[in-house]
């Protein structure tokens, strides 16, 4: 076993990074290195009070990463066993859940199980909320594998399903022990899906670090090549903004909605193309619209809806044309935020900075997000 | 709107009594007194942080109480709507919570939703883990109507299904915002539940307070007439001893273990009759085994075996004889509770105290088991 490889604080030696998350029993580390999946065995043995180990993962992720998992676990006596589940987001429902949890009940874990998602969003949502309901909760380790989950999914502790009405509609708040962030496995990530997740990385720059942004737009051919070095500042620096505000705001009572920019309009698109546009696009069509309605309510600074708009060109290339403006707007209203009939939106002041209005939002007629929606 | 039924400081007015249950955020009372179901939703309104409520009942309860309740809502202004499920432990499913879940999203509940759980133990179980994972956790108020979910089911944030590998395997604890007990309720309850429910009661006394044990012995007659007034009491001191147990340990990774005396061998009695011997009637000869395996061992005091013998013979009448022992002990070891082939068993010192033995438990040989079963 290689305890070595960890130093005896509990962080991963040499230039191993940790950032905290959440506060109390719920603080948990994320140790971001490249190369770090190499260490999950030893990792899990320091941090983890459990016997057994549950590795969820799908069937695309697995013979990636599988085999050198499950030879480390075996050299550094884990006992683990392999669940996998069809790759796709039309798995991440209560079916995939129960089979999972059946499968675990099966091979006979107990509650001194511990559930180790090894994947994207949809593992890291779906591992999570079958560890928040086995018997009464297990634990989960977090080890995203693309982008997206990396820099979002798994911080903040959400888990859950997407339901016939909505997607993670049915879910528990279940924050990991840990989450492993290899910025290595990147190289293997299809290309589509790095420009989707660096999306949101764009998102925290826009919120919440302008330099970050800029960043962001500058070394974005590395970022997309997947460049090790590059991809480990980002992720890192997405992290740490998405940690403080979550730590801020576990239970999302407020100052989290921040993160929220870009997708109440994204989240219509998204629904509105019957999930043709991919969630990336959306907000990043959301995050442009969204200043436009800031600009025009006198809230966002002029030029910053532009400034979105070429770094998006940048990364996503032509944006695709909104298909149906009117049916976009109709599901505004029944967003999961909206209240009396009148959405509300996550409105920037500048680039790296949120106005704060009531409630970290601004309310906004539907009729002028129709409008803008159609100019585009 | 009955505003004046409620205090200033939140609790009952004229002689409610509140208990309170756990700590920190998630302490919650309990608030018992005979006609308080008429002042549920003044209760609600005061006590919850909720624009819509999901009335959660099963079909037998539902035509005793939520005509009235229903009436009362509407008459305090609440926005409440009845969803019922088929009476009965087959219901307490996966498929049930996904049922009700989607009835839920169908009449557009939100965020803003509070689930009120209205019944017995399936019930409180069933719409507690539909409000844990309603949108990633609604608040849950529970409303008890049987004995066993007012002294037992309804303290303890316990919530979930059963599945084909056992009883509550799939579940989350979540905490109710607070518990609503009406003895007068009991009124409509079943004879042979009113006993079931009752083996808690003695339980509770046979491992914290033998004066309690003394007195559920000395008013069984109107207890099993559902008096109100020795209804209350005995619901109240139940409540005060299981909330001071669990508010001790309330992730149950220690002291709460003591609450499991007479389960270890009522859950394999229940199993090994395939459901047939009632839960109350498999723990209540759970405890008078575990209470002679203690004899056996030394730890328990001679004579405290007949002394709950003889508690549960005035409770339930002749005990049935346990069909196949060796059966019972094989399924000793597939116990939640059960490490490395050995079960552990909560054992007392004497009735109204339990020995401490190694974390509350005391390890046993399934052969003691079989042999006692066999004897009795």
């Amino acid at each position: 076993m290689k305890k070595t490889a960890v130093a005896p604080d509990g962080s991963p030696a040499r230039d191993g990074v940790a950032v905290h998350v959440g506060w109390g029993e719920r603080r948990y580390p994320v140790f971001l290195r490249e190369g770090l999946l190499a260490e999950l065995p030893s990792l899990l043995d320091v941090h983890v009070d459990a016997h057994r180990f549950a590795l969820i993962t799908d069937d695309v992720v697995a013979p990636l990463h599988t085999e050198d998992l499950e030879r480390r676990f075996l050299e550094a006596g884990l006992d683990a066993t392999l669940l996998t589940f069809p790759a796709g987001e039309a798995s991440k429902t209560r079916k995939s859940w129960a089979i999972l949890t059946d499968e675990m009940l099966e091979a006979g874990f107990g509650r001194d199980a511990c559930v180790v998602a090894v994947g994207g969003g949809v593992t890291t949502d779906l591992g999570g909320f079958v560890a928040a309901t086995f018997m009464r909760g297990v634990p989960v380790v977090q080890v995203p594998t693309s982008y997206l989950a990396m820099i979002d999914a798994s911080v903040g502790g959400k888990t859950g399903v997407d339901v016939r009405h909505g997607k993670n509609l049915v879910g528990a708040f279940h924050p990991p022990e840990m989450v492993v962030v290899d910025p290595l496995v990147l190289g293997t990530l299809p290309f589509e899906e790095r420009t989707q997740g660096l999306v949101e990385a764009f998102k925290h720059g826009a919120i919440l670090d302008r330099a970050y942004f800029d960043d962001l737009s500058r070394t974005l051919g590395e970022l997309l090549a997947a460049d090790a070095a590059a991809a480990s500042s980002a992720v890192r620096r997405s992290v740490e903004l998405k940690a403080a505000v979550v730590t801020e705001d576990e239970l999302e009572e407020g100052y989290r909605q921040i993160l929220n920019f870009g997708h109440t309009v994204g989240h219509a698109i998204e629904a509105a193309s019957r999930f043709d546009v991919g969630h990336g696009t959306a907000v990043a069509i959301g995050m442009i619209v969204e200043a436009r309605v800031g600009e025009r309510l006198g809230v966002t600074e002029p030029g910053t809806a532009e400034r979105l708009e070429e770094a998006m060109a940048g990364l996503l290339g032509d944006l695709p044309s909104v298909p149906d403006p009117d049916r976009v707007a109709g599901f505004l209203g029944s967003d999961k935020k909206a209240r009396g009939g009148r959405s509300r939106f996550v409105l920037l002041r500048r680039i790296g900075e949120v106005d704060p209005g009531e409630g970290w939002t601004h309310a906004a007629a539907p009729e002028l997000v129709t409008e803008l929606l159609r100019d585009l």
